[in-house]
């Protein structure tokens, strides 16, 4: 029975791609939540799940990534489940030999439950979705398209902690013109009720003039800083992503702005309030000071990765039909 | 216990290295398919097996191949068992050390119960099979050698589809000079009654005289045609593949030729009955129109890839023993 | 709950990092050598082990081997547990995009149980140790410093032999220089009673000066030679390791002394007595003959290996606390 097309999302998750997180609706993610919350405390019990037992999903990377990689493949393996998997196929696979990307996945798809794949073009796992007939896709990043799953589990994060994602306030910090996760997050935000987003980077690099509209039709309170002296002091999350050097046309004006893009323990003193969480995508390269990590706001690598893997724990379940 | 030698397969196959599809015989064959048939049947049902359950399979791929790869490593997952997996050996292990291929076997023969080797230089599996002292070795393809799981898959979807391998007609496309899959398949359907086989070539890329009597002597009847216009209107099979341009002396042949050679809607209106399959060894690299994909006759993506992994479980059963 | 630190171990092995072999004394090296006897007869009786179910091992090579990597990731499974692989994650992860490698630990820590790392940094393992809040660490390798469990390996396998590691002589061969492999089981045996060590190696390639005080003073009797016609007749084991052409400064001297340092079925006949072993903790390239495999002596492939993956499934349960 071939596949059903594209859906929007409602609690009806078996058998659908996610590509997307425009696919989710508000309940759709509450249930999605739900699901992930119960999984982490099955799975912190020490409760063996085997959910997938006798499933397999293919995990197909054509752009190195371990930390998607390693949290899909635990994802699968913590449920009971198998994968097959291909890390740069291009090198050793029958995409060496000039196979299509349609071709690949409908192999994979005789041989798995789900596809896994990364692909650094914009718009292929859409492309995989179409030529796969049985079997769901999901999307690990398409290049600069989107990354479902990053947006989910922080917003996983952020719903764990604070019990909803309505009425609070956020800190968004870094290259907010090129960050494709800060997009995505925005896009799942502007779902929630009463969002106020501080948005501190380099003005070289604020939210393109559309984007800012986009969201802010899209009901989201946006407001815009240049200065770490302008931080509120009553976020409730600080989403700290990278201030890449190269995008700055001049030295001096990096050198000049570099220090407000760092957390430091000195600038949680000033700015940050008591019952509030860091959070950062990872990889960091030097803009959360390793000093930082001891502190329990710090939530990147005790939660935010950790909550990625039972994210994903719970969509498989659900895609898979084996959680309702 | 060390092994013993390499024998020709009756209906044992325990313990047994699969080296060529010399080893079979016809009852062989037959046993092995209808395992195939069980487990597939099985496998469908939602059953999970768990008859590899507690064993080691190895995959040491010296050459990229993720069809092959993916079949056998899910084929194993499926049965219980597990994997432990060596993709370009070259690059990540101790082969890069100097280390002979005898040893490389003999190290991995300490860890699984069988080993899985693809190889670009032929005679490679003879030879890691009589380095192996304990486990079975099964030839995963070994250069311009033998690649007989491919052969033995061929072979069982035209056994499923029409019940027998007996008094069928046949047509072969492609590169009939060079094409280790052709060869194969010849072989294994020669251990058959009454097959007539249309060869459809270019002149330049015809079966070598000497192949041509030796199957003609193992009793297939043969008949060579270089043209889409000359193809019966009453073959079983369609086995097409890959006619390359660099084989061509000059382009201007190839240019004359091609269209021979590539599988379109139109073809088949013409030269194609009801009840036949279009088959294909995969990747293609343009040989079949995608429009083809969606006729039910086309089963390289619906079913031939799909039973290379049961096939492949069938196989790896008999071998260790789990399946009689 | 945060790790314990790096602890001498005793009879504790729970949640402790495996780093060095002088984490070692001869109570926990006897413990372990026990419960690996165990592990071995259960395994060989056909008994699938389900120690590790639900558990997942993090497996990262930043250097190529294949055969502790196979043996580690054997060893899990034969648990029943499952690994996340990476291999040579330079080229396929976050390393690429400039993580540091205590970063990258606190990520894989967040989706498995144990992280087992090879690193061509010496000091890695340890820096990783510190990294890791929640998981053990267990040294695969880390370069020019330590390999400890190709050394408890090598100890097991003489131990199972002789029923004991005190009152034997011993007779390592090679480049005693700059072998990590002798001067590891060096440091390991100096922990047992009355061992007769014989030193055989070219006259530049010999222990260095304060190395051979430090054996001694640990209570080691060694005896340096540099010729085989030297070789003690008693010995209980020959372990033999590699003279590499490159460490001499002029090839007359490699070529004088080269046929000293090649075990042949000759130099058995003359030096070797009958109950003794051949060890090599491989890959040879060319020191032992071929033809010696055959000797029941030689147990380089058919108990050494395989003891290495004995040995590593009871440490990991011993480490992640499923044997006592």
């Amino acid at each position: 029975m071939p596949k059903t097309k594209i859906l929007t999302l409602t609690e009806e998750f078996k058998a659908q791609d996610i590509l997307s997180l425009d696919q989710f609706d508000t309940p759709s993610l509450i249930h999605l939540f739900s699901a992930t919350l119960k999984i982490k405390a099955l799975t912190q019990k020490g409760k063996v799940l085997d959910l997938l037992k006798g499933n397999i999903a293919a995990l197909i990377f054509y752009e190195p990534s371990s930390r998607t990689f390693g949290s899909f493949s635990a994802a699968v393996k913590r449920l009971g489940g198998e994968t097959i998997e291909f890390q740069n196929p291009a090198q050793t696979s029958s995409v060496a030999k000039g196979e299509t990307l349609e071709d690949t996945i409908r192999t994979l798809e005789a041989y798995s439950d789900v596809i896994i794949m990364r692909h650094p073009e914009k718009g292929a796992a859409k492309k995989a979705a179409e030529a796969a007939f049985f079997v769901p896709i999901i999307n690990a990043g398409d290049g600069i398209g989107e990354h479902p799953t990053q947006a989910l589990l922080d917003m996983f994060t952020i719903y764990e902690k604070f019990g909803s994602l309505d009425n609070l306030t956020i800190l968004f910090a870094g290259d907010l013109l090129n960050g494709r996760t800060v997009h995505s997050l925005l896009r799942g935000l502007a779902l929630f009720q009463n969002i106020t987003v501080y948005l501190l980077s380099p003005k070289s690099l604020t939210l393109s003039r559309e984007d800012k509209t986009m969201f802010e039709r899209r009901g989201l309170k946006l407001i815009e800083i240049h200065n770490s002296l302008d931080m509120p002091k009553n976020a409730d999350v600080w989403y700290w992503t990278r201030v890449q050097k190269e995008r700055f046309k001049n030295l001096k004006d990096y050198e000049r702005v570099k220090h407000s893009f760092i957390v430091t323990t000195d600038l949680l003193k000033e700015r940050a309030k008591k019952n509030m969480i860091i959070m950062h995508p990872l990889p960091r390269v030097g803009e959360i000071e390793n000093a930082v990590d001891k502190d329990p706001r710090a939530i990147y690598f005790t939660s935010q990765i950790k909550n990625g893997m039972y994210l994903r724990m719970a969509l498989l379940g659900l895609v898979l039909g084996k959680l309702k």
